[in-house]
């Protein structure tokens, strides 16, 4: 019964939190709220004309080789960003090797892919299209594809007026990156840094402090509480095969570095109370069990059941509004149009 | 030069257009222009609860055992509410039987499916989200996956206030049919049957006439234009394998009657210009290939090359504006919410 007893004061005197102001302080140490408009990237000015192609790009399934995906498949608007599933059914109903991370945000991150292959978000778009287990096609198609229909020959043509050969596949991968940087989630974590003392519970506050506390903030941190560098999973105790697949070496096939063998990015943390499963390899469905796992993996430490609800409890607090979208309408097809294949060619 | 300028002359005669008033008093004892209201099911009244509730499920992968496939997928709103492919690819890469018809405006036609077996779209909403070739899902699975968010659990009680056990299968149907009645495109020739004599050009005109005189009219009239009766396709002269399937038996695997032996709902022509290809089997993906393949079929006539495309010009009068659509935001999974499989099950 002591124990007991001296075991909850303690937790209690742990999670206690600072006043509100005190702990946005210190968060903002270690966080910084969405901005209030959309990024500009350097090599990519962000017009609205691009905006609109990129839109209709993003929703197309004729950038699949089948007719049957688009990038709305797997990076889904309406549930997260992403698709719910382990890893994502692709072309030839193949299954790819990781799990799909959210579109949401995603501009913000250094780099894009569980590995950070691609630098950006343009660079990001033009691989699934390609993969042959996702979209399985070709630039040459892709191409073919847009030129074939004359609104998207006149849309490409007023987001790129400098180009004469406005329809491109490097041109539809700006115009992708641009609609993408629009889908900011603001969630009551950034009021709450903004200066707003009630957009957290007391639980979510308590949440906070654990989670600055116990260290899961030295991976998970920046805007996208994560999402900003690269770091050994399993750094203190190797998780299963089920969670850490011994075949995926992470950034490894990236870098050909010994050292980034099992290495990734650090994922970023915002909705990802809506973005279950987890981890790069899709096997856990439980955001409760997703952060003891990290506990116990990263930071050689075992959280206990109260201490990882009041942490979920705050993950809970990045779940952002999602922007208003319509859907685009998109042009019909013409005779010239490649037609659809669900052949699954030979590796 | 003679017999040229003769057919010149007589060409020219046959489609010369009665004045505005005249075609469209002669048209609207065809057809009529598409109501200005939502339409109302008198077993299922459509109220703003409803639709909501229905755009959700419309949208929700989580219907399909894969969690790969939403209404949304085969029912693409963004290509004319289908999806562009012969037949659609389903749960483990199968091949569906039929082409997708348009979702848009078919709470007006007589039935659902091509052979009609769906009395109304609520009925047809259960099709496919059971069909082991679509998305392959049970109702005690769908259920569970409802019931398994409270949000869908408040969505369905406002929805169905008069329901003690508001979330069941029927009830998804319904709000599905409820947002489905939302989906209507006015188009340029509803103008013109309201009133407006530049809503069509001259030679949309020529071709409505066209549309009229040659017969065409005797199937495809109504407010869809088509999708209000069965006929037996290859009335005067049965068309190539490609196009009609001996094996699809049409109507007769619905009433097994031997009249009915390749037998199928005339279909609705809303939005054609934009639904290619065509015909159950959907192995045609010109439009005027299609009318001339009608004209030898049905009609026992060669549609010439001139006098098919004043018809498919003025098919293009239908292709409607589509509503605007904004985007769901669905609720996360829960911890009983039933795991996507995209395992195929033997039959």
């Amino acid at each position: 019964m002591k124990r007991l007893l001296t075991t909850a004061l303690l937790t209690s005197a742990m999670a206690l939190p600072a006043s509100a102001s005190e702990l946005r302080q210190m968060a903002l140490d270690y966080f910084e709220p969405l901005p209030s408009t959309i990024p500009q990237m350097p090599d990519n000015r962000v017009t609205p004309e691009k905006i609109e192609l990129g839109k209709a790009l993003f929703f197309d399934p004729r950038l699949s080789a089948s007719g049957v995906f688009s990038c709305y498949s797997c990076h889904n608007l309406t549930t997260g960003g992403d698709d719910n599933m382990s890893t994502s059914v692709g072309h030839g109903w193949q299954k790819g090797p990781r799990n799909s991370p959210t579109v949401f945000n995603a501009v913000l991150n250094i780099a894009q892919f569980w590995d950070g292959r691609a630098e950006d978000l343009k660079a990001q778009a033009k691989g699934p299209i390609q993969a042959g287990v996702e979209m399985a096609n070709t630039p040459e198609n892709v191409v073919a594809t847009l030129n074939s229909m004359q609104q998207y020959r006149d849309w490409f043509a007023n987001a790129f007026p400098e180009d004469a050969d406005a329809v491109s596949f490097d041109n539809m991968a700006r115009a992708i990156e641009a609609f993408e940087a629009t889908l900011l989630t603001p969630a009551p974590f950034d009021a709450f840094l903004n200066g707003d003392d009630l957009a957290l519970s007391d639980e979510q506050k308590e949440g906070l402090t654990l989670f600055v506390d116990k260290g899961c903030v030295s991976c998970h941190n920046g805007v996208n509480l994560g999402g900003n560098g690269y770091y050994p999973f399993g750094l203190i105790e190797k998780p299963g095969a089920d969670i850490l697949p011994p075949d995926d070496k992470g950034r490894y096939a990236v870098t050909d570095t010994a050292a980034d063998q099992y290495v990734f990015r650090a994922s970023p943390l915002r909705n990802v109370g809506v973005t279950a499963p987890y981890f790069h390899s899709g096997n856990v469905w439980d955001l409760k069990v997703a952060v003891q796992v990290m506990g116990t993996a990263q930071l050689g430490e075992e959280v206990s059941d109260e201490e990882a609800d009041k942490i979920v409890a705050f993950l809970h607090s990045l779940t952002g509004t999602v922007p208003t979208i319509t859907l685009p309408v998109l042009p019909a097809e013409t005779a010239t149009t490649p037609r659809p294949t669900a052949e699954v060619m030979p590796n």
